[in-house]
Parts: C-alpha cells; structure tokens; sequence
C-alpha cells in the first residue's frame, strides 16, 4: 500500500470533505481520484482490508461499471454469452496449471470436509465446466474476481483479488478464426477504452517448441526455456542467457542459437524469412506454427487490426496449459504508465481433455482482460483532470422538496407516485429541511429537476417544477404532474423509452 | 445435490441434446430449467464443484441478469449509489457478529501473513467501509456473493455460495423514514419480480427487550431468549417452551408471560393494544419500540406497502447486531415452494462504532435480499413453462452467411464493417458452412435478420438481407447495407438509441 502520491492524497482529503460535509446530504457526485484502502491515522487494527485488497467507493464503482459496460458490449457484439462459476474449486483441479506459480493459489482452511482454494483465473474453472456440462462448443464471456497471492503493487493496479473479463471460443473450427476474433475483441476493447498507444504482442507455442528444437535445446526443457526468454520484457539477453546456462544446464551454443531467433519482432515479413530458415524447415511444428501464424495475419488484416499487432519470438507466456497462438497486450511505455501487461491470452487445445471423462478434447481459445490494470489506468486519468470534472454517480431525476415546514407526509405522498412511475426520486430524510439547502443539493448533485410543495400551492391544486440547472420554475396540476415529469424527462433525454 | 426431480432431468438432458448438437453452431436460446453441478455420471473426481455451490449456465444467467436488473433498478429509483468490497475480510472483523452461527465461517489458511476468512453478509464489510472511510452519511446498494458452510438445500435454493442484494441507508435521520424506505424498496422488488404471494414480518428489537423485561427475563439473557422466541416459526411452542425452561433457566412463569406476548401479531390495532398493557408501561424500551412501530406504519401506509405488512411479535432474527426495527418477507407457504425467507433486514445503529476509531456511531438500517432463494422460483417456474417458451440467450443481430464455397474472407470483410458500426454479428466459424444450416442456427437462435453473400449478387455490387422471422429477402448495395441494416434494427426496436 505504498501509493500515496500527493495526487491520490488531494482526492481522498476532497473526497473526504465531500461525504462527511455538512452542506449536502449524500454527495456522490464530484471527486474523483485514488482511494487508499488504508486510513493511515487508524488506530483500531480492523480499519483495514485485507493486503492488497481495497473498496470500491461510488465514485469508483461508477467509474468501473462504465468501463465495464464497454467491455461487455465488445463481447456480445460477437454474440457471446456468459457464464459463473464458484469462486472456490477443488484443490486438485488447479493442481499441475500455474508452474511455479502454482504457490500464489489462496487455500481455503481444511475445516473438515473438501481441500478448496480461491480460483487463480477464470480459464481452469471454463474448461472444468466444459467437460462437466459436456459442452462441445461455446462463445463465452466471464466477469469474475481472481487471487493470487502475489507481491501487490497498488499504484500499477496489481491487486491480490483482481477482476478478469474472459472471452473465450470452444470448438472444433476452421484454424486461426477463432484465434483472429479474439485479437479483433482484444483491440476492439483496449480503443474503445481509450487506455493508449497499446500493442499486442504475438507469438505461437508451436513455433517457440521448433525453434527450440532447431536450436538443440532437448524436448523436456522447452516450457522451462520458454519461461526464461519470457524475462526479455525484464531482463537484459545476459541475464537471461546465464540463467539458461547456469540454472537450466544449456550450452552456450545452444543458447547463441536462441538468440538469433528470439530477438526477432515483426510482420508478415518476419513469416517469410522464418519460413526461408534453413533449420526450422526441419521441425513440423514450426512449420505449422509458421502456417498458422501466416493466416492469422491474413485474417487480422481483413478485420483491420494488423497494424496493432507484433509479431514477437521472445513472448512466451507463463501458464502450461497453451498450445498454439499466445498473445499480450502491452502500453507502450510513457512517463505516466507503468503498468506492464494489459491482458493476454492464447490456444489451449488439450486443458478440458484434462477434466474430460472420456478424455475428449475440446480446442479452445481465448483472452483475458486484466481490468484492474486498466481501471487504474482510467482512474489516475480522471484523478488528473477531477478537479474540473462532475462525474454523476446517483441517477436521481427529481428531488421532492418542501419550501416550509410541516410538508412531511405530503412529500411521502409525492415521492410515492413518482415511484410508481419508475422516477428516480429523493427527498430529504429530515423533517422540516431548509428550501435552500435542498435546492443547493439539487445543484450539486446534479439532479435535473425539483418538485418544490408549498401550502400556497397545495391550496391551488398545484405543484412548483424546478428545472435546476437554469432555475426557470412553472407550475404542475396535482392530479397530471407525473406525466408531466415524464414527458420532461423523455424531451431531456434523461428517460429512456423502454 | 439430491434435488434431481424428473423436471430438471428432462431439462438437463434437453439442454444437454442442445448444446452437443450437429444441426446447430452455439445453441444457446432455449432450455431453461435446473442444471444440477455434479455430473452424475462422471468418473473424474474433478468433474464436481465445491459442496454447495454450482455453475450457471448461459440460460441461468440470462435469467439471473434479468433478475438482477429489477432490483437495481429499484435501488437506483431511490437514488442509491454502489461500493464494492474485498471478498475476504480480516478474521477479527467477524468475530462476535453472528453469534452461534460464527461456524459457519470459511476461513483461508494461513499461508503466512493475515488469518482471513470469507465474508459471511455484506453488512459487516459495510459497517467497515464506513467506519474507515470516515463517512456519515450514505444510501447504497451493494451486490456480492457470500459465504456460509451451512447444510446446503439446493432444491430450496440454499447455497455455500450465495448472492445477497443488499440495500442500506446510514446516517442520522428524522425516525423511521429510512425504516420505511427500505420495506418500500422490499416490497417493490419482490412484487416486480413476481415471486408470488409475500407477507413481511415486523418487529422491533427495543419492543422485545421490552416485553422479554415486562415478562421477567433478566436482562443478560434477552439475546439468547430472543434466539429461542425466533424459532416459533419452525417449532410448535412446546419446543421453544421446553428450551427456554431446559436449557437456557427461565421459569414456568416467566414463559407463559413471553407467549401471551410473542403469539401476537396485527396491524395498527395491536400497537394500539400494547400501548394500552399495563405491565409494558413501565419499560422504556417497550414505550419507544412501540413509538417507532406507529410511526413505521404510518410511513408505510403513505408509501402503499402497510397491507404487505404484518406485525409479529415472535420475529426476532439471529443476527447479533440489529438494535430497532426488525423485518423479515416470507413467502406464503403453497404446495409448490418451500423457500421460507426471501429478504430479511433491520436497524442497526451500533455496529459501525464498534469499528470507527473514535467509537462514533453510525445510524443505519438496511435490508438484505435473498437472491438465491429467489432466482430458484424463478429458475423452478420457468423450468415448469420452459418446454414451449424460447428464452434468447445471445443478443447476435445479424448472422453474415454464405450462400456457396469460397466466401470465408469476404464474409469477414462485412462482419468487420457491422462490427464497426456497432451491430452485433456472427457468421459460421467453417470455411465453407452449408446455406441450409446457416438458416436454421438463425431462426433457432431467433437471430433477426441474416445477410447472405453470393458471387452472382456481389458481382451485381448487392447482398441479400433476409428477414428471418417471415423469411422475406430484399438486395441492399455493398456501399450502403450498413446504414440500411442499421435502419431496419431500429424500426424493428432491435437498436435501442443512446
């Protein structure tokens, strides 16, 4: 919890004031910014979450939940579904995924009965389902909380329970189509999020396997080498290079071969050249993996995404259970991001065979949007330009006030047809509140209109409507001013037909 | 797991026949029903969630969507704003709330660091949030799943894991206007969603010190009678006559005072009653309990809800935090469920101090909804009318086919142009899918229109929509299907405008 830049501090000090003013009754609308989980003048040891854990105020929520919606529409404009799973399984289905990960998988107590553990992602559980429902093809999409018990690092969104939004394409189907709307789904979200210059990064395991092959790297060593080249987004070739020496026993020849092939990034012309190499022309698996890798490209031209994407040799992803296809997106570097990986995801063919009864295998392929990276993307963002900014969380649209005393149960009354009419409306839980400081709330909150009661008007059968943000003011009869309010709210656009 | 009823077998295999089809592509918009998680034929001791806990298919979590969008759109109508909150809490946060229910907590191991467990409600993180974050005031919903190693009952819609709906308002308020709010936003969602016939329980905690201190309980042992008294709804009287005796000390006497009390149950004319008891008069409590209770009414009456209503002075609810009103909706016992509570909820004007640093103290009342309990209705009644009705699962609007061999990358081509446009499409993930199947998917999957490409009518510069309901065709020009296309959604109300 070392994030407290002066920035996030100036939020959380204007949020503060906000919610516990006296000017307002609920003020949920205006700062925007980081919240620490952790009040750092607490002196009860509850008054904190749980390491690397932190609430969502309504600010935030109202931030998320747009972000959220956005991703949703990208996956069901491809027709995807949904599904949920539990967050915990059993213990043994995760065992044997993760590789030396598998040690940051949260174990539930052994309070007498099955060994569980929270979920690591939200693929294992997929395929567990697949093969338990005996499902042989889906489009599916899933939003849910992960955990890992990982090193947090608040300030790049790296969170011990973070939220995933999979797409995943189960299925027996011509090759690389799949594959192809998955990256168009990834590039898809990442613009219409606006996070920045982002490239996905693109590589396939086959190819990685016969380029190890080529390279005289024995077959049992190719997913711990792959782990190694997969440190060239961190580490420098010589690190690398000595722990494949040192660590993983290779010689140095071997690894110079490596090198030659892994420092690769490219296009299409980059799949020329490789399919022109005079060693991997001796390994099926690159040849295939470069055949697959040539009509991907195709597709993702036809789908416009292309230009997002790098063809890249060292990107080799930690999880054991891809087969073909890995890709990540990546920010490219700037001053304000640091955040590292976006999403990232890939083809894994044998993982519900695994699960499967009859062994049966279902091919599957998907990607994984790490919202958490994202949404601290768009939250630094909005925190820069919040001082200016009104961001509206509740979606109150009439505020029912009483310009004097005594108007109580009038204003219930009031209140209730609204309710009826599926109005968003409030009004002030004190009895007798001041006219101006209801009108003032109004203003704040940005609700567009109030219903102002009075005894002079009650009298006349009529009700004020307040139009709050010009302050122009006319008069509703009682017994119409609820299709009164609606048709003002329709014309406003703040009522959508339904 | 044992609820597996002919109904649920028939829809299991139906959707099972579906799913694993030839005739169709992704077939997901028509059996609706129970799914049980355990594959009763599995052989993989992997193939089975947690106890407790299952999947959601896409046709279950169509209809949970559904469900969830009614309830917070009632929240929302009284202007409600969301938090979210970590999953797991710190192990000392629960301690004490939940009396002998305490072991029903899941814990995490500890794996070195925190001891954590599972959220067992969301009021507690609530009180928490509010607690740390300094905050006086709030109306907010919150939607999460929760925890309780309790005897699963699935056919009852009881669960491991759970989700609750959660809606409370915080802070210091004229009395019982926030009480009332609540069973208003109760009795309006379990109307909306139809559940069937609902009564809501009401007590009130001060009341029943009242009566538990007029009848001659000591002080010290009101909670623990209170737990007794609560269980009149599952036990005949004797029962909880011979507990209170037996076990927890009362005398004879004392208890024959309690029942003359906790048999009663009424409206306005019972307050009325009680406030006319000569023995109540003489406990401060009782007098203020009362107080609040007619006040409640009269609140309730203005908002509509007094006849879903009944006071009832044997509810006591087990939780050990409610200090004012209590409240708990119950479905009216018929042949066909067997759910008991659906939503529960009260006052609690202390919990938060027992966080808060400076033990300030933090009015609320919240209600609590049952959603499990309740979508299990649903599922249960749907399942009952699932053989004839088509429940649309996917929302594709445009399926992009091929009339011949040969048009794979020009299909991609004009799915890309729908895709930008925003219009969610699909096409077959075969090269070359036969023009009869690629028909029937669409009318199976009540897709509404699908446009058909064919070498004669692209060398014309022309594509063929066809209306899939009344299969009627019609040519629209390659230069301008999409705006044309876009036209007829929205005269259809496929397209709502944003």
């Amino acid at each position: 919890m070392a994030d407290s830049n002066s920035d996030s501090k100036v939020a959380v000090r204007m949020f503060r004031r906000l919610v516990s003013g006296k000017a307002a009754q609920h003020q949920w609308c205006v700062a925007v910014g980081h919240r620490e989980s952790k009040v750092s003048n607490a002196v009860s040891p509850m008054l904190k979450t749980a390491k690397g854990t932190r609430d969502y105020d309504p600010v935030a929520m109202a931030l998320r939940q747009r972000a959220l919606k956005q991703v949703i529409d990208v996956f069901e404009r491809h027709g995807a579904v949904t599904i949920d799973t539990p967050v915990f399984e059993r213990k043994e289905l995760l065992r044997g995924m993760y590789g030396d990960d598998a040690k940051l998988i949260y174990d539930l107590q052994d309070q007498g009965g099955e060994l569980l553990a929270l979920r690591y992602d939200l693929t294992v559980p997929f395929a567990r389902y697949l093969a338990m429902s005996n499902i042989g093809h889906i489009k599916r999409y899933q939003i849910g909380k992960v955990y890992r018990r990982d090193n947090p690092q608040i300030g790049r969104g790296r969170y011990r329970e973070f939220l995933q939004c999979d797409f995943d394409i189960a299925g027996t189907y011509e090759p690389m189509l799949p594959d192809a709307e998955c990256l168009k789904v990834l590039v898809d979200i990442l613009d219409k999020l606006a996070v920045g210059d982002f490239t996905v990064m693109l590589n396939h395991r086959k190819l990685l396997d016969g380029i190890f092959g080529a390279s005289g790297v024995p077959a049992d060593k190719f997913r711990t080498i792959g782990s190694s080249v997969d440190k060239l987004d961190k580490l420098p070739w010589e690190g690398v290079r000595d722990e494949m020496i040192e660590q993983k026993g290779l010689d140095e020849e071997t690894v110079d071969r490596i090198r030659t092939y892994v420092t690769l990034t490219g296009g299409v012309e980059l799949i020329e050249q490789l399919e022109e190499d005079s060693q991997l022309k001796h390994f099926e698996d690159a040849i295939e993996g470069l055949r697959d890798m040539r009509l991907l490209l195709k597709y993702c031209e036809l789908l416009g995404v292309q230009d997002r994407i790098t063809f890249n040799l060292s990107l080799a992803r930690g999880l054991d259970y891809y087969t073909g296809v890995i890709f990540e997106a990546v920010l490219r570097a700037t001053d304000e991001n640091s955040v590292g990986s976006l999403a990232g995801g890939g083809r894994y063919d044998n993982l519900v065979g695994t699960f499967h009864r009859k062994g049966q295998q279902i091919p599957c392929v998907g990607v994984s949007i790490g919202f958490e990276r994202i949404f601290s993307l768009l939250e630094s963002k909005a925190s820069r330009s919040g001082d200016q900014r009104k961001v509206r969380i509740a979606e109150t649209q009439v505020y029912v006030a009483s310009a004097h005393k005594g108007l109580l149960l009038k204003r219930l009354e009031i209140l209730n047809q609204l309710w009826a009419a599926g109005i968003k409306a409030e009004h002030s839980y004190k009895r007798d509140p001041k006219l101006l400081a209801q009108l003032r709330y109004c203003e704040e909150q940005c609700i567009p209109y109030a219903l102002i009661l009075g005894d002079a008007e009650l009298g006349r059968g009529v009700l004020k409507l307040r139009s709050v943000s010009d302050r122009q003011e006319e008069e509703l009869k009682l017994d119409s001013f609820v299709n009164e309010v609606l048709d003002r709210l329709r014309k406003g656009g703040a009522i959508r037909e339904t």
